[in-house]
């Protein structure tokens, strides 16, 4: 049979990850963690939708042409279906379904998996997980602030700071005035914002042959750009972003513009300072959306943003930002060769119902074995059970190599203290 | 447009759950970080793998015959291919792929999204998470009793005890030899094993008839299952879970025997003690699948279980297991109107930079309305900041309705406080 998974996936082994393998579930987790983390303490709730959904909610949205990046198929009832290529149309059915039911301002979050059918190149995946945050029913600029306050403490959770990144930050509405004032009568709009939004990515001659179309030249748009005057919106949300201190994460940029159609207001995306990687999340304001997909049922004004995990994973890696993740257990529970492997596994169960990690042998072996296990384990201590029904155990910290006999009413306690002098994490520690 | 997500599939909401919807987000995450919690004490890790997968993988193992349940297709480069409907290829894969790099025995969980394409009934869905914990590379029965231990410590985990549940131990290997001593030679085994798994679904005389099709009959088949003698197997097992202090928690029941044809040894199914839902989980030893799947290139014993979402909410909801979830934040930040919004600003990002949950209001707006708004969102307390740069703040806690004017440095512990007397959960507290 062949061993493989379809090109694009991935698999996503645990600590410590084998050579040859790009994806670690512990990294996974340690930042799906930080994300929720920080959206929880922002007042944002989990919410979560189908990842098969009816192929009609992204033609709807972005016409048949999107057909072609879809993993779409025909189900056996005949229904045109799709893998989500992007959580926005989901969320916009379920906001637009129950928004009378939740108080406004909605502000959601999620960690959904997404799809797309990518051209196979190098580092372009089919399948990731990206992170979603979003508010509806909110037309202050106060809403867009929170919403980069939220992606910037996002980054800065996982370590990255004012000289990692910065949230170059737009609008489309600047844009859209620009347009007007310098176009030619009849010139489309959607194909200057393409040439703005392709610029730093594109030959100067392809973005003013581009630019030309609508009567404009790189040079206008370039001078647009240097100048970076703040219209009022951006500058109450710069303002507000600067009274939580955090202007050094934030900067006026009008090169960016994104490339989506559906944005009506300001529009950000978040970079590493060093120009190495692809954009590492990005957003703006959407207030048709909901009314859009929705048919009408729901009109509600909304913003988020989307932030992956792949660029975030490499980013962090390049930072050495990745803290190194125990393979195991905390505590290892040795059996006594010969001695009650009763008295051991009471001791384990004793110990779990305590809330401590912890392993032990399955099959009798020689001491210095367990013990060479409990190493590989990574473990943090040893103990033994001391004698039937005593419940002392004698304790070994295998860092300091210190040992104690202890009742065991105070080893979650001593477990507490190895773990609190330990920096590594011990496989997903959650609660 | 079509505001339907697809039939069979489903979409979780935030706290306060609408009335019109079943599924809450917040019970989901509930229950998989009780069981990452568990594993994660049982020293188990986390993988995962592709949701979408090689059709030949299901094939292989089960026969063309599982196609019909399965959301398969041909994607754009011509692989025949289908969405998971269990993780036990995916994982036998992995494994198989890498287990020289990784210590024996191997612990790994995952929490992975499965597909079928069942006939839609009530109740029936098309998808569901699963929780799956593994063995590999363990012959010795301490390896069935620490996953059947974990078993039951995940629902302990989440408030049922032994008058909830209980796991009901079988063996493949008993059914086999009461098979070798009992059918008429040349019978077939499958379909006697078939007529065992379904007896208590079926009438009688369905099952004494493919039971005489291996000449057996019912009465010879009850007269087992009543007597339940454990074997050798089930009863070192059995030792094993009670040393664990779990007794209550299991019995010998001939009548479980599990429908997939893989199991090589003790098989268990864990069922709600009233009859009421179908099996909670199910599991047990199959040592040939690893070489099965990988060809031969691997060979590695192996054990493990399923643990669904569905059922296990629906008597987690049945038995009120269940904790109230609440809607938003702990501590809701004040604007004065006409006070200084830059002063609130600076309150609440000190306090979500100090790991508290913390919402406010986006628009000026009258005090009265500030406190109705955080009543609503089930906050535990307020918080107004006194005076530009003083680093004080009033503080009034909203249950008792106490009121304290504190300094900034001493408000997270105040939230803690809070925190601590209450039962209800805020969010997804993580971490």
């Amino acid at each position: 049979m062949n061993l493989d998974h379809l090109p694009g996936f991935r698999e996503f082994y645990p600590a410590p990850l084998p050579a040859n393998e790009s994806w670690s579930l512990d990294a996974r987790r340690h930042v799906f963690e930080a994300w929720r983390r920080v959206a929880v303490r922002y007042g944002f709730r989990e919410y979560d939708g189908p990842p098969l959904e009816p192929l009609e909610l992204y033609t709807a949205k972005s016409g048949d042409e999107i057909v072609g990046q879809l993993f779409n198929f025909t189900d056996k009832g005949d229904r045109a279906v799709s893998l989500r290529p992007e959580m926005t149309p989901t969320l916009a059915r379920m906001v637009a379904r129950q928004e009378r039911n939740y108080r406004k301002p909605i502000k959601w979050f999620a960690i959904p998996q997404l799809f797309r059918y990518e051209k196979q190149q190098k580092g372009r995946l089919r399948e990731h997980f990206q992170f979603n945050a979003d508010i509806f029913g909110e037309t202050g600029r106060a809403a867009d602030a929170e919403i980069i306050a939220l992606l910037i403490d996002s980054l800065r959770e996982l370590g990255l700071g004012s000289g990692d990144f910065v949230v170059r930050l737009s609008s489309r509405l600047a844009w859209q005035a620009f347009f007007e004032r310098n176009a030619k009568p009849g010139a489309d709009p959607a194909g200057f914002f393409q040439a703005i939004d392709k610029m730093e990515r594109e030959p100067p001659e392809t973005t003013d042959g581009k630019l030309a179309l609508a009567g404009c030249t790189l040079d206008q748009v370039k001078a647009y750009v240097a100048a970076a005057e703040p219209t009022p919106d951006l500058r109450e949300i710069l303002d507000d972003v600067c009274a939580r201190g955090l202007s050094d994460y934030v900067a006026i940029d009008y090169s960016v513009i994104r490339g989506l159609a559906y944005y009506t207001g300001p529009v950000f995306e978040a970079f590493d300072r060093k120009g190495v990687f692809r954009a590492i999340a990005g957003g703006g304001r959407y207030d048709q959306l909901v009314k859009m997909l929705s048919g009408g049922r729901a009109d509600l004004p909304g913003l988020g943003f989307g932030m992956g995990d792949v660029v975030l994973l490499e980013l962090l890696k390049d930072r050495g930002l990745l803290p190194e993740f125990g393979a195991g257990a905390e505590v290892f529970v040795l059996s006594e060769p010969g001695g009650s492997r009763a008295e051991a596994l009471s001791l384990v169960q004793w110990l779990r119902d305590r809330g401590c990690a912890v392993d032990h042998s399955f099959t009798p072996q020689k001491l210095d074995k367990q013990i060479k296990r409990a190493v590989e384990l990574g473990c943090l201590g040893l103990a033994r059970a001391e004698g039937s029904g005593l419940r002392k155990a004698w304790c070994r910290n295998l860092r300091t190599r210190e040992e104690v006999s202890l009742d065991w009413e105070a080893i979650p306690g001593w477990v507490g203290e190895l773990r609190s002098g330990c920096q590594q994490k011990i496989g997903q520690p959650v609660g």
